[in-house]
């Protein structure tokens, strides 16, 4: 149970009301409510795929790294050292697509916390990236060391948040030094599949070694499992840089998890239509899954869009738009089309968590849903583009992935369910309050809201006249204030402590790329 | 065009940026983007729908008015008298479903406001039946003639908003002569399907010979088309009250619109499981099209629903909640089923325009349009679950139904689109914003939003940081001073006022039942 049901049980004063049983939930694995829907014919699909193979082919993406470049020659692309084009043929395409995992497993030590991944289940991960933090007491500024941690523990508290993410950059914390901070925090603090960025060989080993030593794995038993994950964003258009391409061969040799996601921003650093932002997208992805493949055959990837437009008028990146909402569905049908789990991503431009933020989120979010989306990114707490993460935005955001969790335990079926007697026993324009189903039935029969307030305008106008928003604050700090660190994390972070201590004597490890 | 894209061009201050070529929108007759979702299998539905017969045919249910009861009899239904309980044979159900008409067309003297109603179309209606009106600017009042006046042009001033609603009550308009406000001003305001209430045999009759006159319509032309529509809410659990029964009879005899909507929330007035809550709706839904058939065999309804549950705790209505997305999904499942057009309905309980109001109506909107609903009420203005029309909540939300409108509109898939040309002519790590495939599309690309707003958290908060429904006074003022009535108005109008004179003088038409 998330502290979901904790709050609202503490928000509503308890006493004579309180419960007697608790609603349990399971959100911790889903799987997608809904066929999975597109908006491109079959026909167009596949004409994206034959462009995209025709842009690797004849094109060409560069490549800065020269190990990747060297990795791709000796699969058979054309490699000029010079301009340091790539051109890769589509039987190295066909060939890394046989390889390429369809289904994988997401390891934790907690067996509740593990994320099946392919086809057909469905994830949420925070907003992540920002570099700023926000949130009502405090206000907008850069991230540190306690936001990070502070959103770590808003992302363990609710299980319907299944991947931790760089939420808040901690960037009080030097950046030889932040991949430290970054994965203590993670394993102090949570149970799930944490986030490592890919910033170059060094802290890539680092965090390697962090991982084996927090999770008390062996080489083994780490090589055989898939415990971390990285997002890897290609440098749109047709560029992947020097950090980026380690990242895919670091993460590839040691088995861990690569998302190759192209952001592709349709009018920006990709072309205008949908399509177009698609297919060059397509053609990043499949030339980094080469990459990944041609490393290690059989590593885990998962298929990356992040496809949006932006105002043209203005150039300014937009979010939840009918373009964004094409560009996923599309995205979810090119995944297909490969057979390979994706990401998506929700998002906003909003600047703060008011209806425009709430809207343009929760149109992107369901786009993801309904395009069967493995794993929809930034789906809780993203503001600005990414640009901050809000504590009360996040709250918001979570009582949409709660409701989404919920509509993934299909209602129950059994026509006892539907209640006859019931309808027998009252009597016309009579209520049903009292009706023996539904004492049955009261404690635990619908989902609980999470900051909702749904109490009439002239209680809610005495109470202060409170947005959601303006309430969210009150919840982060509760739960916060509650949070208990999962069992045995005291143990995990003694065991890279002095792993810490020795390389953070020895200078850390800078950004590389 | 809607208000939306001259807004847009006004806000941003035209000059240098105002676009030569303005984005041409077709959002009057939508057609569902997806192919609808369902919740339950066939057997549940099934399941539900012989229950559903069962309580017609074993429990009854209670008809007020002596008419109906005499109507529900001829057609061989078991009738008391003296407990006004009538019991309707799974036959006599079956006959109703062979007349009622799967499609029809939603007539109006603009052609390009007229809707085809039939599975497979999607129409939006404003928040409707609100007792109150809110602005930020005058606060919460009791609704007026003004404020009905104002949200009618509201509603008139986007193509997205398909028919009109009874946003906010005209409370100081006496209930004998409200009628006549009502219908004056959406004909002196608007030309898209009006709404009338069912509020006795007077009313009624009063409304179709408006309608007759202000459409310049002889007898047989009202009689030949469909002009009008009505919603009948059934008094759950099993109830027909007489302005209700009275209502279906008079539109179904004069070939205008009944849509009949049990309104169940479950654990109230209906079961406390989402199946049995929509079974009941189901029975009450059957039993006012088999009055309406049995009236006039072949006259338009839409099968309504409107399911979403209590807070079990205090006993508060709830909507855009998993059982309410549920509820929908299995009412569209429901109405499929019998192969009837259908309604269900967006909603939030917020009681201002924040991100809950925008989380849950938006969650409520989706499942409506995933669930194919044919006609989706409140999709747009709707606070307090029904209680207060907000202005600012309709901006916010016709955000949402434009995007949803967009959809509609499907991607074109010439492959020329793809700009395989654009991206060889774009350097790695470069952009599009110059690239011929751009220059001649970006005018209208793309999508543009009514009170989103893009700029960055510095430009954003040296405007003074305004909330999206901050801002949305601002646009909701510029319609109302830019409105223009539709051509023709002052004609229909002009043909109505001796009668609404004449009548007036008589004393009006008072509420009956």
């Amino acid at each position: 149970m998330g502290a979901e049901n904790r709050k609202r049980t503490r928000r509503r004063g308890g006493g004579a009301e309180k419960p007697a049983v608790a609603r349990q939930t399971r959100y911790t694995q889903l799987r997608a409510p809904f066929k999975p829907q597109g908006i491109f014919s079959d026909d167009a699909i596949a004409n994206m795929h034959e462009t995209a193979l025709r842009i690797l082919e004849e094109l060409g993406i560069k490549v800065l790294l020269p190990e990747a470049r060297r990795i791709y020659r000796d699969a058979g692309a054309i490699v000029d050292e010079e301009t340091e084009f790539v051109r890769i043929g589509r039987d190295i395409v066909e060939a890394a697509l046989k390889t390429a995992p369809p289904s994988f497993r997401l390891r934790t030590k907690n067996p509740d916390r593990e994320q099946q991944v392919e086809l057909g289940t469905l994830a949420f991960a925070p907003g992540a990236g920002c570099p700023h933090a926000t949130d009502r007491e405090r206000g907008r500024r850069p991230g540190s060391l306690r936001d990070f941690e502070e959103t770590i523990k808003l992302q363990q508290s609710f299980d319907a948040m299944h991947v931790l993410g760089p939420s808040a950059e901690p960037q009080d914390v030097p950046v030889q030094l932040r991949h430290y901070a970054m994965a203590r925090t993670q394993f102090a603090l949570s149970d799930k599949p944490p986030f490592i960025y890919a910033r170059g060989k060094a802290q890539v080993a680092d965090a390697f070694e962090m991982t084996r030593l927090a999770l008390d794995l062996d080489d083994d038993a780490f090589d055989a499992g898939v415990w971390i994950f990285t997002i890897i964003n290609t440098n749109s258009p047709r560029q992947i840089d020097v950090p980026m391409a380690q990242g895919i061969i670091d993460f590839a040799r040691a088995n861990q998890l690569s998302i190759i996601t192209p952001f592709c921003l349709a009018g920006a650093m990709a072309p205008i239509t949908v399509a177009g932002a698609l297919t060059l997208q397509h053609a990043e992805a499949l030339a980094g899954i080469v990459l990944a493949q041609m490393t290690r055959a059989g590593s885990p990837v998962i298929y990356g869009g992040f496809c949006s437009n932006v105002a043209m008028k203005s150039g300014a990146p937009a979010f939840g738009t009918p373009e964004h909402v094409q560009a996923t569905l599309g995205t979810g049908q090119l995944a297909r089309f490969l057979g390979l789990p994706w990401r998506g991503a929700a998002g906003t431009a909003a600047n703060t968590s008011d209806a425009q933020a709430a809207n343009e989120t929760l149109m992107s979010f369901w786009a993801n849903v309904l395009a069967g989306a493995t794993l929809t990114v930034h789906s809780a707490g993203w503001l600005e583009g990414g640009l901050t993460f809000g504590y009360e935005k996040f709250i918001n955001d979570m009582e949409a992935l709660n409701a989404m969790a919920e509509l993934c335990t299909p209602p129950p079926e059994d026509i006892a369910a539907i209640g006859f007697d019931a309808v027998a026993e009252v009597e016309p324009g009579g209520h049903f309050f009292a009706a023996q189903h539904t004492m049955e039935r009261y404690q635990t029969a619908f989902h609980e809201p999470l900051v909702a307030d749904l109490s009439n305008f002239g209680t809610w106008s005495e109470a202060g006249g409170l947005t959601s928003t303006e309430r969210a604050t009150g919840i982060w700090k509760q739960v916060l204030q509650d949070f208990q660190p999962p069992p045995n994390s005291a143990e995990a972070v003694s065991r890279i402590e002095q792993f810490i201590a020795d390389r953070t004597a020895a200078g850390g490890a800078e950004i590389e790329g």
